[in-house]
């Protein structure tokens, strides 16, 4: 019963993948989630026909949704992920050892429980700093009590669910919801493809409008749409390419350097380079 | 008479492209040579098989394979394309006006002749300064007598025709066929991809043992395979990333910043940041 898996991100394009097998496939409250045997990238998670990860390609999207916020921080103690089902961007934060408490708040329970059968070494679920919230995000951050030192925007795709974390109104409540030095990183698509472009410029212009720090950063995630990745970082003054930052990254964590597969200071820096093209996107 | 194009680069996963009809198809002495006119990508050049370009992304792969070796030298004169019969190379290196001359040699002229009918945009081929030839490329470099500034191996992938560009004793000539300043750079495939590694291993070994300097660099391209693409910058001695090279980009060329698509200085220096998964590869 295997087949090809088709996503196709603009026009005709797209990505094909052989499917060996389905393991997952349920019709949540929220989304279809699906997980795939596939030959090369392992198990293969999918929300509502678009790739969300693969056992093999997912480290450089939860190192970069992740670190870049984390080391330009100076003393992340109190975490926030919206969204992160998978448990991937949990993991990460975690291994910032000075992290005390992650609150992750997953909309959908079944993307967890898919990720924990199927995709073990993805989370780190049981790990006591780690709380996990089956709630509506947008409603959560719009209730915090105690804030953030950085939030995690972990979403998917700006249709659905998700489609709210594109929105102002959210970005004020994750504003208010952070510290004083607090930092924001959010997946904002492809720039590669035009039916996020209205997507893209319009939260880095909400993002502008909030912070007083925002920048775009890019990552080669060879599974989503074009390779081409766009994330935003964004901050109430703290700039993610100070000396002070660059030091951070260069000393590392305990046991950091022999263990990331994607991340690094150099990588860091580089993630910031916008191409040409991509600026006139968000001007 | 529509189709989709599939192209499989790691067992069962690759790009499928929708065909809406096949403009140029032609079994050469050397390989199998199709344009495409596709829905959303303008027309597209595939080489057995492979894709090579579109008229719509070819900017990132031509700019990222002339200006990163074009501006660290601090006069390019002449400069030799092995390959790019497109034309696109030559098209960006002619954009540097100090340049006086470029061979271009590309051993099949069905290339050319696809890309002057099927792709006019791309190539610059009434430029009196371009002289194409069509040769081997390998033999060229061996038999060169007046030495060229900028040698730019734009070939295909490392079967066929161009498995002789990821020699050793083709470096080895390309060094001699290098003035003192001399660079080189050349396109270096997919960190992603398993079946390239030993060819991208084996590639910068033989650079590292032949050249002063030897880096990776790295582009966005999304029509090749997993969208994250390697090329190769080597040198007799000039760094690309000194502060002169640097200096020397953020002057620009005469109208340079107003028309680049995708390159710049701070582009110049991120494709340099190599993800650890890919220093592994290297090492």
């Amino acid at each position: 019963m295997s087949f090809q898996y088709n996503e196709y991100y603009n026009g005709t394009t797209g990505l094909t993948v052989g499917v060996k097998q389905v393991l997952f496939s349920e019709k949540s409250p929220y989304q279809m989630v699906e997980v795939y045997e596939t030959d090369t990238w392992g198990n293969l998670m999918t929300i509502d026909g678009m790739v969300m990860l693969s056992e093999k390609d997912e480290f450089v999207y939860h190192e970069m949704m992740t670190h870049v916020g984390l080391f330009a921080h100076p003393n992340p103690k109190r975490v926030l992920i919206i969204g992160g089902g998978d448990g991937g961007s949990a993991r990460e934060v975690l291994r910032h050892t000075g992290v005390e408490h992650v609150d992750m708040v997953e909309i959908d329970e079944a993307v967890v429980r898919a990720s924990k059968q199927f995709m073990p070494e993805v989370g780190d679920f049981d790990n006591p700093k780690l709380a996990v919230l089956y709630e509506d995000g947008i409603a959560f951050v719009k209730n915090v009590k105690e804030p953030y030192d950085v939030i995690i925007i972990d979403g998917s795709d700006p249709v659905g669910p998700a489609e709210g974390l594109f929105k102002k109104d959210f970005y004020d409540a994750c504003y208010e919801a952070l510290t004083e030095d607090g930092i924001l990183t959010a997946q904002t698509e492809s720039p590669w493809v035009p039916s996020y472009h209205d997507s893209i410029s319009g939260l880095f212009g909400i993002l502008d409008e909030v912070f007083t720090v925002s920048k775009m950063y890019l990552a080669y995630i060879p599974l989503y749409p074009t390779g081409m990745w766009s994330m935003a970082y964004a901050s109430k003054g703290i700039d993610p390419l100070s000396d002070e930052v660059l030091k951070r990254i260069e000393k590392g964590l305990p046991g950091f350097n022999t263990t990331m597969k994607y991340y690094n200071k150099e990588v860091h820096q580089g993630a910031f380079a916008i191409p040409n093209f991509v600026k006139t996107l968000l001007s």
